[in-house]
């Protein structure tokens, strides 16, 4: 992939057609999934952007701390706390959530990375890892679909054809496993540890290899936060997948089923190197018996950079913040 | 008014049939108002947190500062100076925008202020006031249609009349100046100062005599920010307007004609007490340009509230955070 330079100011950004094009395909995907989920059964919440605590996240992004009151906050890094928590309310919620994550300097050319960024958040109660995959696969199925039926003219306009989607339309997603992707990157004489995240050199590689979307299972339990539910058999698997998108656009979505029992979580948050104690509201709630549950986040702009083929996720940011850069 | 005691947990406010009552009646707001101005040519962004720059703001709240890779940045206290920017994009927009204002800590209990809500944020270029009041009025009205079309169940749970709409369905909303706003509380024996915002219990009185929503134009111009427009006939007096719910439920939303001219902005600016050094890419790009707009701000909770006929705010977030208390 090529690189794009990022623009020099709000006017240049807002001012190109392409950038037009972009946000009216995101208004799309946003549109059909809002009417995909509520034709489910599931119901919209609006996320909170503070709160004593956040996803502890992981591959080296960081917090943003604020001053609440004389309180330390956060700005929410992801909504899973709180979509646990929305189970109490309801049985399938969802929330177009925007996130900050500070993420390392090295990261504001990998063309997918953006400091402010949004998810797409699903959490269903009582569902299975398999569940959860059914509905992200139905969601990215249904956008895809309704962009080409709404915003042709868009896609041509900025050189994307609806070819692109012929395979994604036509056959369900496939599956690989996290230990199928690692032999497979050693078939290809890359290096990649069997108990770490994927690279993003080597997703990215994955990723180019593919004609359609598949999913990425059953990471090993040091890769990801505690809240992912380890396999009761296989000890040190998740329950949980990324959904990968095709043509080296790399990683969509991350899901799982979730940990619900108290004594679980707090055993994770230790082996993680997180401090229970930090978990005030959040262990309170699960000590008094939370639903089990799975679900996903799918990176809205990322989804929406795939769809539109663009170069750059932060082209799928109408004030997009790039790691380190200063700007609107 | 009553009060309500604020919920101990997330578990005891989202366990609460209120509560699914509630965040039911405020999707149907939600949606109504998508579809609404979808259908008058709207475009729905999704806005900025983050930046170095947001509203100055105003009645003593406080901004939240942040630390974005050595920078100081701040939480997004309202989306004006992006809403403004946007019309470099499109010429009406829209955006559901999360915003954080750290409130004096006596507003804890006026049921009506949240340090973190949500306004429907809309923007017009080349639109007058009076175009700007017609589309607020046009999203309430839609907006109370919905609900009682579809969440007439959980109105009737929450004891919420239809009734209580009869008059805003059947009649335009009223229109007073704040001089006129001023000459009525005063004649009910209440001090008001001509020259600055309504004391908010004197808003609260007015509120309490209305049967429908009206507006108040005309605020004078040390009551407001530096991007409310300034009468070029009126010196003083602002071309803006704030639109107040009726039983006292108060203010629901602010809106004026914006500034636009380099020069004014850093007039008002200065005569504001902001620095104008401080708006940097802000100012730039008001410096090369940007259209004449009119726009506004409608509070969701507080739309909600008043549409549910709750006691408090708080009562219309999922995750509520009241002035100066740790919460979830």
């Amino acid at each position: 992939m090529t690189t794009v330079v990022p623009p020099a100011s709000p006017r240049e950004h807002l001012s190109r057609e392409s950038t037009r094009h972009t946000l009216r395909i995101q208004n799309a995907i946003l549109s059909a999934t809002r009417e995909h989920l509520t034709g489910l059964g599931f119901t919209e919440l609006l996320p909170p952007i503070i709160g004593p605590v956040t996803d502890p996240g992981g591959r080296g992004s960081k917090q943003v701390d604020i001053d609440f009151y004389g309180h330390r906050y956060k700005l929410m890094t992801s909504a899973i706390l709180y979509k646990q928590a929305s189970l109490l309310a309801f049985d399938k919620i969802f929330c177009i959530a925007p996130n900050v994550r500070l993420e390392p300097l090295e990261t504001c050319n990998t063309n997918r990375h953006l400091a402010e960024f949004h998810q797409i958040d699903v959490e269903i109660s009582g569902a299975t890892r398999e569940d959860a995959m059914a509905v992200a696969e139905g969601i990215v199925v249904n956008a895809v679909r309704r962009v080409i039926a709404e915003r042709s003219a868009e896609l041509a306009a900025l050189g994307r054809s609806p070819e692109a989607f012929t395979e994604l339309l036509e056959w369900p997603f496939d599956r690989m496993t996290h230990a199928d992707a690692v032999a497979n990157l050693r078939g290809l004489g890359l290096e990649q540890s069997a108990d770490a995240e994927i690279d993003w050199r080597n997703e990215e590689i994955l990723s180019s290899k593919a004609s359609r979307p598949f999913f990425v299972t059953d990471y090993p339990k040091g890769s990801r936060g505690f809240y992912d539910r380890e396999s009761r058999t296989e000890a040190g698997r998740l329950r949980n997948f990324d959904l990968i998108a095709p043509e080296g656009y790399g990683e969509l979505t991350s899901g799982s089923e979730r940990e619900y029992e108290y004594a679980r979580i707090v055993t994770r948050m230790r082996e993680s190197g997180e401090n229970p104690a930090k978990y005030g509201w959040y262990l309170d709630m699960v000590r008094d018996g939370i639903p089990g549950s799975a679900g996903f986040g799918i990176g809205l702009e990322r989804l929406t950079r795939y769809v539109a083929g663009l170069t750059s996720v932060w082209q799928a940011s109408a004030y997009p913040k790039i790691p380190g850069v200063v700007s609107a």
